[in-house]
């Protein structure tokens, strides 16, 4: 007679409630998808790789690691990093401390231990209406609620809608801002924005967070100094050497009160152990030589020339009607198209017929507004200025066959 | 006639509910305070700087940076790393795939990204009741309950005690466990342990998280296999390169189903980006020479020695009461003493009159108990057999003063 075994069915590995609500963010679905040479991509804000200072790294990297037996050790956070942050910091117009300087594995950390600090669950957050993604993620073990103010393509975060809403008795536990060559808008805050929203934040007492990964890319003459100059106790610096050095290092920074340091310890310690990285002190090493003003400034002149070649483009091949800012720092233009158009849409069209990339509007947006529809950012740090012309006369013939 | 202005006062930055109950762990503290060479210290597990292939390193980054243009950009997690981790693995008798394989910044964020997968706020953990601080805070934002059972200095963790505990119908959402070197206690989980342990995870469906920072340091011929090779569905095996190769190059891996790496991704992005770094890369050139074989050799050499210093020096010093056990693998010996000792009051007589440091047995305990009061830890691998010698020595004054 037969014996029948029934295999018991192999039980679920039960995951966390938020892995049932959690989704994936749409740009890094686009980084696997759209890589060159197949693809010519104009959508991610990634720095030109051509232009790192890979060989003054490689030699920085060889001075520790030959005099210093301890480089590779555990260790408290880079003071010598801290050092030269507090003196790039003072070229930008900011006064602090090294004590008010916490060091973080790239300002994607610095996002996410700043939340972790302020935000309760379910708690309030003050945004705009188009938002970097990374951001987004930050909050969303939180599912935070956004109250959001409207944005201009040429004057940046609505300030008199902040100050209806905090008037209003409503009380975010941040706001969250760039200033200077926003993402995706590109646009840079005046200096009457920044001192009035700065004035907002201590008025109601509700903490600034200024993501401020462009501001030292900045095309124009003499940029307004960033938020954290107008306001050293309710504005947190996030800083970055990800597109002004290298993103592979993993190098960011914030600005914060002293105060907050010992818990956001505490909360680095439990992430990653809150040692000073290899890279933290490498990169020490390179800015003590002082040869990052040159580079930055070799990296403004190579930005700018694409940003101009960019806007050149846009000019030439899109509809008359189509509308953009030149803008005046960081890494990314905003085009709104005219008339129905859907931007996602386009985005199918062009990666498959026209093999380009962009980054559609609706990838930016808080909640389920409709803004930015017919909208797109387009990066022109990380192409040269003969393939964004292409890419961008790609996209106009991609737009004719919508 | 004097007009009174009343300052307002400053409001309070307000900081999340959890601030308010989290502590600093006091291993921190300790690493903060002794410092050598005011202190010698026998206290935290810091590999040995002087054995670090700082060398062979240098090599492999100048390599690397002078011939892969892209080695600081953006980039999907190193697929070269990936390819010698499972190469290490199968050294250690594991059978894992690429995709398995899941890179972090050091085995810390390895143990913070794990229990957010696995754990709900509130939830149930098993661990041992004496336990590595840094697991125990990555639970803090939790606030987990833990459910414990007891440990052994001879025999690791008690697997009958999980059998009962799993079978009264307690469901926790994974078990902790050090199979290898345990830290504090020093163990290697017999094999016999091991299989009955994963084949409890599997029949209740309850996976483990095995830390195994020091299963390559192992001194006493071939040991047993990780857990993680007697079960690949409910053994989640977080590794590190901090004491087989240098901590502050901050990489760490899982070797987890392939099912949970798109989850643990997304936790990772919104941590700190989930980006290959330049450490992974130059890492990745390095283990390509086929040069850790011979560098983890001379390791296990070079720590055995230290550990045989250590046990002589204990057998020549302390009371003959006083209880260990000779380490198979890892970096730590854990001392009981005889009698009614407070080790937490032995170590401020220690630091302050005899100039050495340990870490006191309460600093692992979970919860309230008071085991582990006379016990202490201490570190063999950052100090010279001399030096271990003179610090056993200073710690057995020190006992006598009490």
């Amino acid at each position: 007679m037969l014996k029948l075994v029934t295999t018991p069915a192999t039980p679920e590995i039960r995951q966390a409630a938020w892995t049932h609500e959690i989704e994936r963010s749409a740009l890094q679905d686009l980084l696997a998808e759209a890589t060159p040479p197949a693809i010519l991509s104009l959508a991610l804000g990634l720095p030109a790789a051509e232009l790192f200072p890979a060989a003054a790294f490689a030699q920085a990297a060889q001075r520790l690691l030959s005099t210093d037996e301890r480089a590779l050790q555990y260790g408290p956070p880079s003071a010598a990093l801290k050092r030269q942050i507090v003196s790039l910091m003072k070229r930008r117009g900011v006064a602090c401390r090294e004590a008010q300087v916490f060091l973080t594995t790239g300002a994607q950390q610095g996002l996410s231990l700043l939340t972790r600090l302020l935000l309760d669950p379910v708690g309030q957050v003050l945004t705009e209406e188009l938002v970097y993604p990374g951001f987004q993620q930050a909050l969303q073990p939180f599912r935070a609620v956004c109250l959001t103010v409207p944005t201009d393509l040429r004057t940046g975060m609505d300030v008199d809608a902040v100050e209806s809403l905090l008037r209003t008795g409503q009380h975010p536990s941040l706001i969250y801002v760039v200033a200077d060559g926003h993402n995706p808008l590109g646009v840079s805050m005046s200096r009457d924005s920044r001192l009035r929203l700065t004035e907002l934040a201590r008025r109601y007492g509700v903490p600034i967070i200024e993501d401020d990964p462009y501001g030292f890319l900045s095309y124009d003459g003499e940029p307004a100094p960033p938020l954290r100059a107008f306001d050293e106790r309710w504005v947190f610096y996030v800083g970055s050497f990800s597109k002004i050095f290298a993103p592979a290092l993993r190098v960011g920074w914030l600005v914060v009160p002293e105060e907050l340091t010992p818990n956001l310890a505490i909360l680095k310690e439990s992430s990653d152990i809150d040692t000073a990285t290899f890279t933290q002190r490498a990169l020490a090493v390179y800015l003590e030589t002082g040869a990052l003003d040159a580079h930055l400034s070799m990296l403004r002149d190579a930005y700018r020339a694409r940003r101009d070649a960019m806007i050149c483009a846009l000019e030439q091949h899109l509809p008359p009607a189509a509308r953009w800012h030149v803008p005046a720092a960081g890494v990314f233009v905003w085009v709104e198209l005219p008339g129905p158009v859907d931007t996602g849409e386009l985005f199918k069209v062009a990666i498959r017929q026209e093999g380009v990339a962009f980054v559609p509007g609706c990838a930016f947006r808080v909640g389920e507004s409709s803004c930015a529809d017919a909208s797109l950012r387009l990066n022109f740090s990380n192409s040269s200025p003969a393939l964004i012309e292409d890419g961008v006369a790609r996209i106009a013939r991609a737009l004719k066959r919508m």
